[in-house]
């Protein structure tokens, strides 16, 4: 009855931004501010049907340059703040190098999503897509800080 | 430079829930209301700290019992909705069956994390855990319904 040791993912498509190296790129998505592209593969362009600009959505990505994961890291690489425990942090390094981003859609075409938000190096695979649905995705009372 | 064909994710651990069935499982979150469990692989215990109770998080799970994926479905199962495209809905028939659910953290106890608001199966496996940060996680703008 217990999980598999592991599964596979398959990319659906990249990331097309400006940052190509892991110096360049933005700690988190709304500091990047600038646009990015999601190029599709084709096959899957049907299933935006439904998405118009303007729209929020989440963006699975899989940080393939991710270091090691690692049980604690300092926030946001710093040295000089305390090590966390990694599942407090958003850092790349963890056990699935899996990132969430909110990003907001610009514009479709064709298998194309310009969205704006998204902190990704360029090429890095992108695992899926799902809309943010405010009543799911907001916490019902004030987070804790 | 393209993303290779596939990658593997490896559970951290898997919730256990009273959902042991497809039809009971609700169909989002904040509807399960009751309590879940996420038992963690015990050596990423360490990976938690920092993490208090009222804290919200994000649960990345993979939905291991998921129909093939679909480019159109209708929306919440709902065959009297329209189909409409597939990354505008939250269906777990996803090429990556990746679940992504915003949970409240009521309790740590070593390896186990007491949670409110995880909707999934008993045994469903669980790809990461990530804290809930609302200057990311929020969009900046009024979402458009």
């Amino acid at each position: 009855m217990g999980p598999q040791n592991s599964y596979s993912v398959t990319p659906i498509g990249v990331v097309r931004s400006p940052y190509v190296s892991r110096r360049e790129a933005p700690k988190q998505g709304p500091e990047a501010g600038g646009e990015a592209v999601i190029e599709l593969e084709p096959g899957w362009s049907g299933a935006l049907q439904g998405l118009e600009p303007g729209r929020y959505l989440w963006v699975l990505t899989y940080f393939h340059l991710a270091d090691q994961p690692r049980l604690k890291v300092h926030p946001r690489g710093d040295a000089s703040r305390p090590l966390t425990g990694l599942f407090n942090t958003r850092a790349p390094s963890r056990p699935n190098p899996l990132g969430l981003t909110l990003v907001r859609l610009l514009a479709v075409a064709g298998n194309r999503l310009t969205v704006c938000g998204l902190e990704a190096l360029d090429f890095t695979p992108v695992l899926d897509i799902k809309p943010y649905v405010p009543g799911i995705d907001q916490p019902r009372e004030a987070p804790v800080p």
